[in-house]
């Protein structure tokens, strides 16, 4: 069995999605997660200086997208077609603009302008995406494509458990098409052993 | 044959890409640009608010990275297996942060903030990713993955083309592998009549 080693902060955000589908693969995999103290001193040996990394019997993979979407076809979360992946990758995108809108307000150190970013995401933002997915899980059977489980699900549950850390904002409260495909990815073979044991960590 | 009509600005960004992949694959397509004055009022009609979008005799397809991947695999320009999708995407997902700078950049309004940003991007951000593409592409026989052709050289050089307008910086001429690439995927069927006629753009 290969080893997996992945390495990430101790942070949710994109590095959980990957912890999700190799729990749900049923793969041991080494949860390295750097302090961002340490990051600095170690940027520089990821291939892009960036996280997640996964290490697979040593061989570097990088980029999250791309992880997953590798992972996905050994797990069967992917499309059986590319007309199925294509629904996938739109949604991907899709929660990745939404990602990137959080990942500005991360950024962010300004105090004033932290606040109206953060303000901008809660009252615009997410609501205008969070109407879009909504519909979309109405009209896919309650996941994001092809009326069936992929990786996209994995990637929009996993990735968004940090907002609550992170703005304060719960999605599965006003959100129950969401609410409910969280709790459905929670209960996952794997998913479910997996969030009982996983570390603690701010969002 | 379907019918394919593609709606973006009036600009090369991520809109090229699939302007590329489209006439390397011979299809004639509808080249709708939408003016930035226009837009607010057609906003609405985009799937989650952007652009580009590609309708193929009027389904609806968005995110440029979901819509290239799908023709990429009618094209042959896919990877042939898992192996080899990884590493396509890895360096689509790597070039996607730079393009994020980029955009970054292109968002901001506050002036003196823009030019900091400019400054970062040429002196470092760019710097920092095209050392990595150029051993990247030395590694892979002057392509992007995979030593072959795939749609990762057609959306780096598509959306790099617009870095010259953008920033005043063009990148073929402090890399010699990106050069090269440039001009291998510049004189591709297809895309070599493509360029010769398409529109003029500022970038």
């Amino acid at each position: 069995m290969p080893e997996y080693k992945l390495t990430y902060f101790n942070v949710k955000g994109f590095g959980e999605p990957i912890r999700f589908i190799l729990s749900y693969m049923g793969k041991e995999f080494q949860d390295n997660r750097v302090s961002f103290e340490e990051w600095p001193q170690l940027k520089g040996k990821a291939p892009f200086g960036k996280l997640p990394i996964l290490e697979i019997d040593g061989k570097v993979l990088h980029q999250s997208l791309a992880i997953l979407k590798y992972l996905a076809s050994q797990a069967g979360l992917s499309g059986k077609n590319a007309e199925e992946d294509v629904e996938i990758d739109m949604i991907v995108g899709a929660y990745g603009d939404l990602a990137a809108e959080v990942g500005r307000f991360m950024r962010t150190e300004n105090p004033s302008e932290k606040e109206k970013l953060k303000e901008t995401l809660i009252k615009e933002t997410i609501p205008f995406y969070m109407s879009k997915f909504e519909a979309v899980l109405k009209k896919n059977g309650g996941y994001m494509a092809n009326g069936k489980l992929s990786w996209a699900d994995l990637l929009v549950v996993g990735h968004s458990s940090s907002l609550p850390g992170l703005v304060g904002h719960d999605l599965t409260e006003n959100y129950p098409f969401w609410k409910e495909l969280t709790e459905k990815v929670y209960s996952l073979p794997g998913i479910k052993e997996w969030v009982k044991k996983r570390p603690e960590s701010v969002f």
